[in-house]
């Protein structure tokens, strides 16, 4: 059976949402980011990065947020996640997807993560105090230019809808006021409303 | 036809190896970052981002590397550059992509880019001074960790190997002796014989 080892609000929410959402058979395991459990050596052999979220296949491991995601829309065709035989159609939501990994994820994690680029403290405090300005021009770009509506691509439901809710839901801890993304903020409400995410959400926080 | 926009030694060159590997037809428009022509309002409209790479299609433009390379692949199945009807595989290979995206060329954008998370003078300084540790990182797992050999994925070349070997080249330039990754390095020096490769090098620089 499969197997998701993720942490409790972290961006391995995105991928535990695909999951319910594509009506796969999985067994959740979270790890207490706090407490280390991602730098333990069992892990560690699992995915060498010491990160979240890794999915077991019953061919290996598997890592980062959108190729996981690709993996389970295109393992799961009747779910209907990504497109079939459409390689612009799923280069539009790779590069959205890959947005939100290598942009928006990486802004916000200059919040507490700083330690990955300086073991300088006071430019640590200096990237946490910018992260508000940062993740907001990312969610604008994302409300003005990338949001079609009513999700993310347009009328189809795909992997970049639990996505971006994953990440949208960072936003008030990041110090910014959601208002000012109110598509995005209207897709947050949609999505918490899903069966799948309010499953996903009641697991994580047991 | 395609149009590629590009900079030069930037990232985009992954891009620019691949559309040679895949005997596309295209042209390269070159940017210069320096003189901001990421930011002018007709590249803008074309990649509201403002970064390179931008690739123009017959449907639309598309953006991130990742992507791109996906794209090119699946839209040139003859040079076999990514494998067909195996999500694993092609996951096993986003995976790979993706942490040169947001992990390998992230900690290298602290270098020259660190005003993308912060405003501070003295801060910028201490990430450009980390860089050698964090680049340095990043290449030991992939020295020790994720290169299979003799390519990226084992005996089959991959969009992996351009994307590889366009970040390798700036190793040096990050204050890292490459001897370090003896495999990466031999990698790198197969990937310049290769024609495609030699060929957008001297487009880029001429």
């Amino acid at each position: 059976m499969l197997k998701l080892f993720y942490g409790l609000g972290a961006c391995s929410r995105a991928s535990h949402i695909t999951l319910e959402e594509a009506g796969a058979q999985f067994e959740a395991v979270r790890l207490s980011l706090k407490d280390g459990d991602q730098r333990k050596p069992e892990y560690l052999a699992l995915n060498p990065k010491g990160r979240v979220p890794t999915l077991i296949t019953d061919r290996g491991p598997l890592t980062e947020t959108p190729a996981i995601l690709a993996w389970i829309g295109q393992t799961f065709p009747d779910a209907k996640l990504v497109p079939r035989d459409d390689p612009f159609a799923f280069a539009k939501i790779q590069a959205f997807n890959n947005y939100l990994c290598a942009t928006v994820h990486v802004a916000h994690a200059h919040k507490a993560r700083g330690a990955r680029w300086t073991d300088d403290k006071a430019a640590q405090a200096a990237m946490t105090a910018y992260v508000p300005t940062s993740v907001a021009a990312c969610f604008d770009l994302i409300e003005k230019e990338m949001f079609a509506g009513p999700w993310v691509m347009g009328d189809t439901f795909t992997i970049c809808d639990p996505y971006l809710f994953t990440l949208s839901q960072w936003i008030e801890g990041d110090s910014i006021d959601p208002a000012r993304f109110p598509k995005v903020l209207d897709h947050r409400n949609r999505m918490a409303q899903r069966p799948a995410v309010a499953k996903v959400i009641a697991r994580e926080e047991a």
